[in-house]
This record gives structure tokens, sequence and C-alpha cells, in this order.
């Protein structure tokens, strides 16, 4: 999930789409297997204006399952905001689990997303607005929730609900709304408090930069903090801008003010993708990177430099990190954000995923920047047709105040900027909070490594014994 | 709430409207006061399509709040299916309580009933069935919720939910959904599991032949059962069908074979509405009545009779406890259902609503009728274009599987006929289960009466003790 800034513009770098350049298989080599199904559902829920309707997309493998036992559990994703074949690969927890537990797996994916499109090729047609309007939380869950009936045919069976990120936001609200249909939700990483006017809006800012700064030594946050002034500075001058250009090997140098703008937000969100993606092991989660990638990129900036210049060059050896870990990338091009598919997510965060980002040069690495929720609608207006409603989520799922709610795990690693907007502690004894202090976004999903910290080999031991409390108790109800 | 049989079609007799014309004023000289206010709801809370807008009503009265409490509690009517003044008047309990409790007082219209039409005169418009899209539950919910959050004004206070028949499901339904806005609900004979395959279709009117036989003595049951094919017998000479006019004095005489029918349907939904409103005094909430009115009515039908026409004459003077119990009436209208706001109700069973009801002649004192999803269908997009949606309710909310529910109580009279399609056993201790022997539809919802029987004082002490700890709770958790 993309932090959007409120002010700055959006740069969204987060790779979405499970394309065909590489960048999954070349880590994972695909070692998930299923099929894929299509799921018939309703363009809308919940009104009776019209009988339209369209197919959603699924992940199904039961060869873990009992085939004598009709009541095998279900392991169900709800799919967030990607092609859902990509999650399943980057989820290896669920699938070592379901082995373990004899457990259905199903990946569900996401309405408007992957190849879940309500309105297929036009579903984003810029002319078609109103194509949109049922790119919904409620909408979405309900797609799940006639799924999962689908898939039980009637037989009284245990599912349990995984998500990470959003999709551990959807899989916690899934429970809230519906848990009637999953005995119990685990949710990754899963920032439900990131709302307006229940956190502050700086946290994942200040998370980040905590990051950066206990990543190798201080130096590396006072260098980023130096750093957007001594870019500006440069790039005054056309040599300036050349010497930007040629340090970052900008496909399309710096020309207008703009294009010093865009390489700032871009900077700015390579920061947060990189502290989601610290984890202690070679990942392409969100692009090829080394093992703990925000230590290697404040090693290139452990020294001060003393001219704008210096700190340019030692800027760009680290970005590389990045963006040229595979030392095959040409030339660095920050306005494609090639495979990425944020088409979606900038819709969301323009009708509920209202979620508030600044930052303050003082406390953090970065510039200081505010949100104000009137430019934010008035830009989504413009790109959409759509006016956000910043309480919509608040007012249907609680906000902090989760004292009804029930079997849901929320874990959080405490090296991933989200967890700021996460739930960090239980407001009964049938939530569980577990907390990975080495952990970065929703690590304790993906599948076991070597380098696997002992804090998530923990909280994956425990989220295993409550989800199977869950189920054993599910069955001591039902054949009572 | 009525009881539209499948097959036989419909016949509505409740008096929904809180019309000018006496039957309220009459029996309880209007007791509770309120200001009545308006407030702005979206129209479509589910989807980005629009933005339109409309205003529901609500009663408002703080006279009981302690005015220097910010913190007062909110005891809140989720309104159900007629003009919320008529429910406000009935629903004497809650203001009581409120007066006890220092409790600010609220009655939320539903909307597209009463004065909270989304569309004008023009919402029930034939030629625009499309303005019926949004009449569902979970658009009624959320307007209560933003209607809520609204009144709190920003404070962290206590709100009771209360709802009686259709409104106590929206009660139950509403704490289910947003736990977080309501600390509670007093669902009163609500019959959330009156859905199709969760409850036999022939209860209400097995319980209402109950309520019938032991009344009197066993010979109203006998002689009503009987009535049918007497009434059918007679009416098949033209002669006969004089003899049954004159008898029942219809104003109407019959004619042809419709008429018959709809005698005979209107006949099955007195007993319905007799044993709703069975109440130990005079009352006037489906009509003006009697205590007691069952045993009344059986009174005139304890003798068994030899031949149809005494038979005949017998069930007139019986009928005539529920249609002309003030002795004014001329003739008896059978087709214009006088006071009833149908509209709304048929066009629920045709969306969401949709309950079966059936019967058997071998065990009750009604016809053999079957329930047929198809036929019911059939009528509904030829009525009104809605194709209904029979697991729409189970799905959302869960059918009979309330283990995750908390805070609500359901409370149920034995002589109601609802009572079948209600939660009589608690799923876990946080949901409470309140039975009334002596109660008929939700009576313990209605203000103290002399002849209440001890049943439903215990009950309504109940009721106040178990709201009290909710609301004393919430003050110890929100002041922690």
């Amino acid at each position: 999930m993309l932090a959007t800034s409120g002010v700055c513009g959006l740069a969204i770098l987060i790779l979405l789409s499970f394309s065909g350049n590489g960048f999954v298989t070349a880590s994972v080599n695909l070692p998930f297997k299923y099929e894929i199904k299509d799921f018939q559902v309703p363009l809308d829920h919940f009104s009776f204006l019209k009988n339209a309707s369209f197919n959603i997309r699924y992940l199904y493998n039961d060869s873990f399952a009992d085939k004598g036992n009709k009541r095998s559990p279900i392991f169900f994703y709800t799919g967030n905001e990607g092609d859902i074949e990509w999650f399943a690969q980057n989820t290896g927890f669920l699938w070592e689990l379901a082995e373990k537990q004899g457990a259905v797996v199903v990946f569900a994916e996401h309405r408007y997303y992957g190849k879940s499109l309500p309105f297929g090729s036009n579903t984003f047609n810029k002319t078609m607005p109103e194509n949109l309007a049922y790119f919904t939380v409620e909408q979405t869950l309900e797609d799940f929730a006639l799924l999962i009936t689908y898939l039980k045919n009637g037989a009284d069976l245990p599912v349990v609900a995984f998500g990470g990120s959003y999709g551990g936001m959807l899989a916690a609200w899934f429970r809230m709304k519906y848990p009637h249909i999953v005995v119990g939700s685990l949710a990754a990483s899963a920032p439900i408090l990131q709302f307006p006017g229940i956190t502050p809006c700086d946290i994942f800012n200040k998370i980040t930069t905590s990051v950066f700064h206990t990543a190798y030594n201080g130096n590396c946050t006072v260098n980023i903090g130096k750093s957007w002034k001594a870019i500006e500075n440069l790039a005054s001058t056309d040599a300036g801008k050349k010497q930007i250009s040629d340090a970052f090997h900008l496909c399309n140098p710096l020309k207008g003010p703009d294009d010093l703008t865009n390489l700032l937000d871009y900077l700015e969100l390579v920061y947060g993708n990189l502290a989601m993606a610290n984890y202690p092991y070679n990942n392409s989660f969100l692009a090829p990177l080394p093992a703990y990638p925000v230590r290697q990129m404040c090693f290139y900036l452990k020294e001060l430099h003393k001219t704008d210049a210096d700190l340019l060059q030692a800027m760009a050896n680290a970005l590389a990190v990045y963006t040229n870990y595979t030392g095959t990338v040409k030339c660095l091009d920050i306005s494609s954000n090639s495979n990425a598919d944020d088409s979606g997510w900038n819709i969301q965060s323009c009708n509920q995923m209202v979620m508030p980002f600044c930052s303050n040069s003082s406390d953090t690495m970065y510039r200081t920047s505010t949100w104000d929720l009137k430019q934010v609608s008035e830009k989504c207006i413009r790109d959409y047709h759509l006016t956000p409603k910043p309480n919509d989520i608040i007012l249907r799922y609680g906000g902090r105040d989760l004292s009804s709610v029930s079997n849901i795990i929320f874990s959080n690693g405490l090296l991933d900027p989200w967890s700021g907007g996460g739930v960090l502690q239980a407001p009964n004894d049938q939530v569980h909070v577990i907390i990975i202090p080495e952990g970065a976004h929703h690590l304790d999903l993906r599948k076991s490594e070597p380098a696997d910290p002992p804090s998530v080999k923990d909280a994956r031991k425990k989220e295993e014994n409550i989800i199977i409390s869950w189920i054993e108790q599910f069955y001591i109800w039902s054949n009572k």
C-alpha cells in the first residue's frame, strides 16, 4: 500500500502488477501453484437499481485438503490493490500453514484490480467516471462474502481470512462485519487507524526516519535531510540540472520546475518503499533489493559531505540500491513508474481510503509538508470526478473503538512505517496484537527463509497457534 | 410488521400511518412530546455514483437530560415501517426509562416511510421504479449511523438503540454492524430468523392457532378451521353470497370469485393481527380493540354449530371484535384497508424482507397454503420491477449464527406469532433473551399500564437493569 502524499502530488512506485517482466519470477520462481477461476458478482450489492454483474478472479488450490473430509478449513486471502497472483506468490505463510492444516487455499482478487474489471477495458476510461462508482470496500467485502458462501457449498466449515497491508485491513473489516462467515482473520501490517483525526499524519514519515536513522549511522538521515535543499540549490542553474541528471542517470534530464518536484517526490516515496521492503534477505517484493536495503542505502550515506555536489553523488550511489540493484538498468525513469498498477489505489484514495500524510523537517529527514483535505478533494474531483468521504471508514469500522471486535490478529513490524497506523494495543482478550521488532511490512506473511529473525519466527508460531485454536473451537461448537 | 402470505396474495391490514383520524388520539391522547426535525442523508451511501441527498425526519426530546452533563445517554429508536410519530406514541417504555435515566430521546424515521421520502411524491410512482433502488436495510442503518454521529456532536456518550418488530430487527442489526456507535440494543419481538431456510414457514400460523386455541375454549379454532369451507360453500350460490355480505356488513357485497378470495385473505390476516395486538388492556395499536381481543373473539366462537349459516353468523359476531369494537363502523370495507401505509412494506418484502409464510390445515386453523419463491418473485417483478434477494439478510446478518454478537436484548412474547422467528436462545452470555409468557407483539415496549401482567413488568425491569449496566460500563471504559 502506498503513502500518497497530500500536497506534493502523487508519485506511485509500488509494483502492483504481476507482469511478465521477471521481477517476481527472478526471485521466487513461482513456488505456489493454483487454478485460476472466475466468480460472478453483482456490480452493486447495495441497491436494487440494476442487475448488472461481472466476474472477479480467484486462485484455488485444494491439494492440501483431505478430500474425504468435507469440512476442511478454507484459508482465504482477501485480495488487495493489485493482481492477485502477485499476492499469492508473496504470501508464503498462508501456503505453508495450509499444507500443515490441510486447508483449501483461496486468493480472491479485489474488484477493479488485476483481471477483475467490472467494465473491462473501459473500467478506468476517463470519459466514463461513473464506472468508478462501485469501487468501494463494502462492495469488495460483499464479493468475498458471496464467494466464500459459494465455496462452502452449504457445508459447515471454518474459514480463516488472511491479508497484508490494505488486504489486512480488508481481512480485519471482513471479520468485523461477517463474523458468521470467517472464524477469524490474520491482519498483517494493516493500518486500519491511518485515517483522519485518529492518527497523527506525520507518523509514517517519522517511523521511516527512525528506521533510516538506526540502519547504519545517524549521518544517513542528516544527509537525506540536507539533500532536498542541496538538490534544489544545484537545480537552480542549468549546469546543476545537468549534474543532477547525470548523477541519477535520469532517462529524461531535468528541465522545468515540475521535473524537480517530480524527482523530489520520487525520492520521498523511495524511502517509504525501502522501509516497507526492509526484509532480511534479497527480495523482489517492491523492486529487486538486497537484504536489509535501508542499511545498504545508508552505507552510502555514512559520511557527511561539505558540498552539495558531494552529497549529490552520495545520494545517487545510495539510490541505486533501490533503482538498480541488478545493475542492468540503463537509466532511471522517474515518470513512468514502469510496473506500477497505480490507477486503482489512486482512485481509492479519492473515495474512501483518505489517509493523511505529512511531515516536519525539524523532526524527520523529510521536507515539511502539510495535509489538506480541501486540496486533496479538489484534485480528486479534477482527476476522477470523485469527492472523498474522509469519514466513511471510521463511521463503518469504528476507528479506535474496537472493543466489540473478536478473533483478529493484528501483527505489525516495528521497521514498517505503516505500523504507525496499526493496532498496537489489544482492545480485549479476543483480539491479538503481535509486534515484530525486526519486521518490515507484513514480513510474517512471507514464506519462511533461513535469514528470518527470531521475532518473525515467533510471530508466525503464535499466529499458527491462534488460528488453530479458532478452527478447533469452531469444530467443537458446530458439532454440539 | 405484516405476515405477507406468499401464495394467496397480499392483504395488508396493519395500521401504519399516524393519520389524523383519531385511532391513536382516541386511546392515548398523545402523551409524548417532541420536536420534529430533519436530517440530510445521502440517497446512496454505498456508491460514488452521484451526490444526491434527501431529508429523513426524527423526533427529539432532551427535556429529561441533565443539560449540565454533556454525556447524557441517547435513547435512539430505529424507526420501522411507518410514520415515526406512531412509533413514538406506542413505545412508552423508552420514554419512561429515558425520564428515569436522564436520557435524550430520539425517534428516527425509516427512509421511504412517513415524511422521509427520497423522491417526494414520486417516491412510489409506478412509472419510476428506479426510485425504489435505495430502499434497503443497509441504507437505513447508515442513515441512523450518520444521524447518531451528528447528534453526538463529537462527545463520547452512550447510545442505546430500541426497536420493536422490524424496528427491533434494525436495532439488533445496528448493534451487530455498528457496535462502536451503540452500546447495546433492545430488540423487542424482532423476528430476525424469519427468513428462508432457517425457520419453518408455518411457525407464524401455528403460534396464532395455539393462541386462539387456548384463549377461550378449543371450539374457537375448530370453528375457524371449518369456516373457510363453510364460507366457500355458502358463496357458491347467489343467495349464499348475499347471506355472507349481510352477515359481515360488507360495504361491497360479494360478487365474483376474487371477492371471496379477498374476504378469506382478509380474515386470515385479522387473526394474525389479533394475536399480535392481544394486549391485556383496551388499545388502538392496530385497531381499536378490547383487552385480550382474542379471548373476546373466541367467546363468540365457543359453541359448535351444525349449519354453515349458523357458523357464518357466529363468525360475523366474532369478527366485529376486530372490525367494529367502537360500534361506529357502518360497513366493513375489506378492500380499502383504510389507514394502512402498506406501500412500503410490500416493497421491502420484494427486495430483502423475503419472509416465507405457509400453513397446513391439518395442524392449524388455516387453509393449507405453500410458499413459493418463484411465484413471489414473479409478483414482485410485476408489481415493482424488483427481483427479491432471499439470501441478502442471512448473508449479511448471520442467520442463526449469532455467536459473535454482544449487547443485544431479544425479548419475545409467547402470545406473539412473530416469536417463532425470534431469538429464543442466547448464543452467548453477552446476548440476553427475555421471554414474556403473557406478552403479545412487543408488549414490553409499551408504556406501563395497571393491567400489565407480572411477566411484562419483570421483563421491563430486566431490560432496564441490562441497559443501565451497558451505560455504566461505557462510562467506566471511556473514563479510563
